[in-house]
């Protein structure tokens, strides 16, 4: 360690205590000399406690962002043709939105190149959804990305390269220091990660709620805020819609389940709520992706009841509404499905799967979660769900474990609903009755039951750019 | 490292930094992990920094230094007879109070078994000072040093054992990570050692202004006051007293030069600041340590009037009192300086010295620092004048640097006085002319003259318990 160097660390760590800026130059420096070893682990660690009390202005988490996204390989996805724009989301129980939306997107013409990762919470990621469709290969290479995006105009598969080496060194060290749950930490954690995986635009699903990373409707919006103004300062329009993940998703959860529910969206059945999300947001990347038609106003207002005319820019609203109107037809016309199966096809995964979802491998345990008094599902620990599918074993405990694409959950009843004493809220899959015990005894303390009937789940809180 | 453990520890980085307490027995399982490498140094700067925002109420406080305490070796000092009271400093320029208070309090026969430190600071430490007079052995065996306080009821010397070893590797932690300056971490830590350096009660002097590790009067009683509740929270009487650093104490800087100042105040003459300074820390330390008679009220009030009789108990002012007139006499009767003497001489010091001054080392090199314009002496910046000190050599930069003990200041005028343009306002002294320069030129910019003559300075601004 350099003495001289680290002496001055300790002047930034002690501005920053006090309150004070960090100067983009010295931030782009600080994440330089932490990747290259001068910088200690445990003087970043005091920074990064610093800036949980402090805060970070745009300006500064701008600079962190670019500085953790320079970090590694930048993808160049430019020889492509459109917008490329990309989609993210916080995370939730349930959320088998990219599945829906990339198929609906690139059938409408707007072409979908998209990197994901795997899932190290609840249930797998993306990647380990579609790898629960045999054969389906998600480990292209450079090339056959670019040749199935340029076919297709839809290729989804994992990162290749290393994208934004600094922020895995902080999340580790954030992850025993207890200095994740910081806003601008976490939104300079994503976008570095979004910005270098070359899209032109970003589309932010912001959860909030029981199951979401940030459970307050502010602390969400706050998150949604700041992550849209970093990709503002990196030159990259970013919109983030906040959804509520007071419940999980749809009915399934679990990798293989999530795949066949979001196959029957995709047929035109499927769980409203998963249509509606994922029709505002496939709606909205139709509108970014529009060639020289972005939107381009200061904020979208969305309610329950439609959108606020007063903070809403006609001209946006006619876009992201014509969006969502060419996205339902290309749900309701087949095409997406269509797309779907392309896609499959491509990547080497068998397609009869997707034909007779009857072939996915199923669990061969499961039981029933009952309930114990009649009345109505008025509150759902949505996170406590998500633990649940994980001791079910559709999640992944480290990075090693393997995921069972069989196990999960499949509710019965959604929030709101009348159940009768005995009558079934959820059936559980898993492989062995031991787990299934633990599981049953875990998921019946994330389930409340009151004579109440709960006020409605608005699903599309707002869009914030 | 141990994950399990360190996913506790986890636990309560974050619970300190969203504002709960720590355990007392979560703190001691913090610090023995810590000591024995199952806590790294990342986990407990991000605690030390959650520590700097969210505070520690005197409870937690008193766990941690008593956990700090049993990290090394305890001191046991119940073989000598009498009530032993320590003293310690936070901390100043010119201080030699030690060399002074502890052959008075000798004198009156309260025992005084002192291990003092060497400095890292501006100049030398107590022990430092000491072996400027040749031959003054501080290295003395535990035998030799009980010998010493029956025999003479007085002996300084250095730390043997190793104090709350615990400390020393939290400060060099909070040292390069911006957490030096908590006032609960600062007060377990100063009190960390004086718990384990054996004694009955402590006397604290925490020094306020330009010169002190504390600058601002209120941090400063808050030290004092949290530094006084973990000494009742471990058992043992702890008083403070609030006194000025607004300017140097006395007019010596640097090692010989301040032995030899301590020598003229032992003498009866000497410099009224020291004086009064003196009399005040060896009158409380003189009531403390009578057997059975320590002062038991809630608070000393003291101001530059004399003492505000509302919230002062007045048994305890009288034992002060008394205690400070026994003081007088003792330095008066000139019983204080052979008490010096005899300490002198029971640790190989060369008595001769001490009678005649003259004979002390002298620097080779020498400078007047001049009045720019004519005016009062407004202002020093008094840890800027103990920089000054250390760039002439009476510091130590690394713990094995050399001190030159005849290098320092000697000022000729003090805040308030009245300089022409041209006139001395110091003299430094060092062993070469670049030193000089580069120290006249730096202690330039730490005096302030202006047409107005300043308030006077009030030495002894409080006392605490």
């Amino acid at each position: 360690m350099n003495e001289r160097m680290s002496e001055r660390f300790v002047d930034l760590i002690q501005r920053k205590r006090d309150g004070g800026r960090l100067a983009p130059h010295e931030i782009r420096d600080m994440i330089g000399r932490y990747t290259g070893g001068q910088i200690p682990d445990y003087q970043m660690s005091a920074m990064l406690m610093a800036i949980c009390f402090q805060g970070m202005d745009d300006e500064e988490l701008t600079a962190l962002t670019m500085a953790m996204r320079d970090s590694g390989d930048m993808v160049d996805l430019s020889p492509l043709p459109g917008v490329k724009v990309d989609k993210h989301s916080t995370g939730g129980v349930g959320d088998k939105t990219t599945l829906i939306v990339a198929p609906i997107v690139a059938a409408c013409g707007v072409p979908v190149a998209k990197m994901s990762g795997r899932g190290l919470g609840f249930t797998g990621g993306t990647i380990d959804k579609l790898e629960s469709i045999p054969g389906f290969r998600t480990d292209l290479t450079r090339e056959e990305f670019f040749c199935a995006v340029e076919k297709n105009g839809l290729c989804v598969t994992g990162q290749s390269g290393e994208l934004a080496p600094a922020d895995k060194m902080l999340y580790a060290l954030r992850d025993v220091t207890a200095t994740v749950s910081s806003i601008p930490l976490i939104a300079a954690s994503i976008m570095s990660k979004k910005l270098a995986a070359g899209s032109d635009k970003i589309l932010l699903e912001v959860t909030t709620g029981s199951g979401a990373l940030i459970q307050d409707p502010e602390g969400s919006r706050e998150l949604a805020r700041r992550m849209c103004a970093i990709g503002r300062g990196a030159g990259k329009e970013t919109v983030a819609m906040i959804t509520s993940m007071d419940e999980p998703l749809g009915y399934a959860i679990g990798n293989n389940l999530e795949v066949i529910e979001a196959i029957e969206v995709l047929r035109g059945g499927g769980p409203e709520d998963v249509k509606e999300v994922c029709l505002a947001l496939a709606g909205m990347m139709i509108a970014l992706g529009q060639d020289g038609a972005a939107p381009t106003g200061n904020s979208y207002e969305y309610d329950a009841k439609g959108y606020n005319p007063s903070e809403y820019n006609s001209f946006e609203k006619d876009l992201f509404l014509k969006g969502k109107e060419r996205a339902r037809e290309a749900l309701e016309s087949g095409a997406a499905f269509e797309k779907f199966k392309a896609m499959a096809a491509a990547q080497g995964g068998d397609v009869s799967y997707i034909e007779d979802t009857e072939k996915f491998e199923k669990a061969t345990v499961s039981g029933e979660l009952t309930a114990e008094k009649s009345g109505y599902l008025s509150r759902f620990d949505t996170a406590g769900i998500g633990v649940t599918a994980s001791l079910l074993g559709a999640g992944r405990e480290t990075k090693d474990s393997a995921i069972d694409f069989s196990a999960g959950i499949r509710l019965k009843k959604k929030q709101g609903e009348r159940v009768e004493q005995g009558e079934a809220i959820a059936v559980l899959y898993t492989s062995g009755q031991l787990k299934l015990a633990q599981a049953l005894e875990h998921m019946r303390g994330c389930v409340e039951i009151s004579g109440q009937k709960p006020a409605p789940i608005q699903l599309i809180q707002d869009i914030i750019r």
